[in-house]
Parts: C-alpha cells; structure tokens; sequence
C-alpha cells in the first residue's frame, strides 16, 4: 500500500517542479535543515502546489516542489536566497546542492491522478 | 561533504526530466525493485543523461532520471511498460507511482555547475 500524504495532490500539467538535491553528511545536518526550511517557506508562498521528498541512509535527498508558475518560484527562490545569506555566516553547508527548474508537461501514475 | 557520484552530473539545459515516486511497504518491496529496473533499462537507453535517487525509512522515494529528448523518454518508456507487464501476472506492485515529465529549462547549484 502506499502512504497518500507522501505523494503530492497536484492539478493536471502543465505547471512547473523544481528538484532540489542535497546530501547531508553525519558531520553536518545543515543539508537536511536547509531542505525542511525551503519547503516551510514554499508553502507559504502563493502558487505553491506541493512537494515530495525523500532521503537515505546514506544522506542524500531531493525534494521536488511543485509550483503553479515560474513567477511563484521566483518569489519562493528570494526567500530561500535570504535565508541562505543569513547561514552564510555560520556554515558552509548551503555550498553542496543542486536545483533544476522544470516545466512538467505530462502526468500520470498508478492510481490513475 | 557531498557524496559526487549521488549527483547527476549533466549538461546545460534544456534537458528533460522523469520524475519518479513511489513507496514500497514491508510488505512488499516490488517498488524499490520497480524503480531499480526503470534505471538500469534508462541507462541502457540513447538520450540518457543520468540520474538522482532517494529512498527514506519509510519506503518512499524519489528517482529522477534525465534525458537529452522526449523521443529518448518515449523509447524508454516503451521498455518500462513491457517490463510492467511481465510483471502484472505476479504482483500488483505497479499500481503505486507517479510519474510526471519536465522539460529542465534553468539548473544551478553549489559548487557551479
């Protein structure tokens, strides 16, 4: 059986998903802090759609946000970017991850969505 | 400290993006093995360019595979179907994903990619 509240609850294409990968090391946390803060600030913004995460034994993670516009993301990635500047000082942990913007153009999966 | 060969290393965009959850229960661990089957077929396929994945405790997770063309994914998918069809006969494991296909149209991250 699967879990509902892991898969996100998402209108028909087209709409935009931005993946987001990071791997947190047992020396350093911050990767998975850093991944939990930019999902709280994505839901509050408009145009946020969702997202699914997911991370391993071994410390690696992506967490995909969906968005109902590049405009939403935009304003999302601003937020992100302060948060970011506000660590800087404190840790390098914001200089290991990757983020692909994309627009998904078809949906489909078992159950039917 | 990242772990390099858990990022995908690709080229710039525009590029596509398959992105591809599932969760496998105690009960059944077809979906794990599911989304190892989809890569090792992708990457036995032209236009593959790499991909990301992640798994959590609890059995959801996340693979995102990337590729140069839809033509490339299409190809792909032909493969997966039939590989999900072998499979129907012995178990219902199938019926839990979702897929949705992106075209990557911004990537950036730290170090530069």
């Amino acid at each position: 059986m699967s879990t509902p509240s892991s898969f996100a609850q998402l209108p028909g294409p087209p709409y935009y998903a931005v993946i987001f990968s990071s791997h947190r090391t047992l020396g350093d946390d911050g990767y998975g802090k850093m991944a939990e803060q930019m999902i709280e600030l994505a839901s509050l913004q408009p145009g946020f759609l969702g997202c699914e995460s997911a991370r391993d034994a071994e410390g690696f993670g992506i967490t995909v946000s969906y968005w109902s516009s590049t405009e939403a993301i935009a304003a999302w990635k601003s937020n992100v970017d302060h948060l970011v500047a506000q660590d800087r000082g404190r840790r390098g942990w914001y200089e290991h991850y990757q983020v692909r913007v994309a627009r998904v153009e078809r949906a489909y999966g078992k159950p039917a969505t």
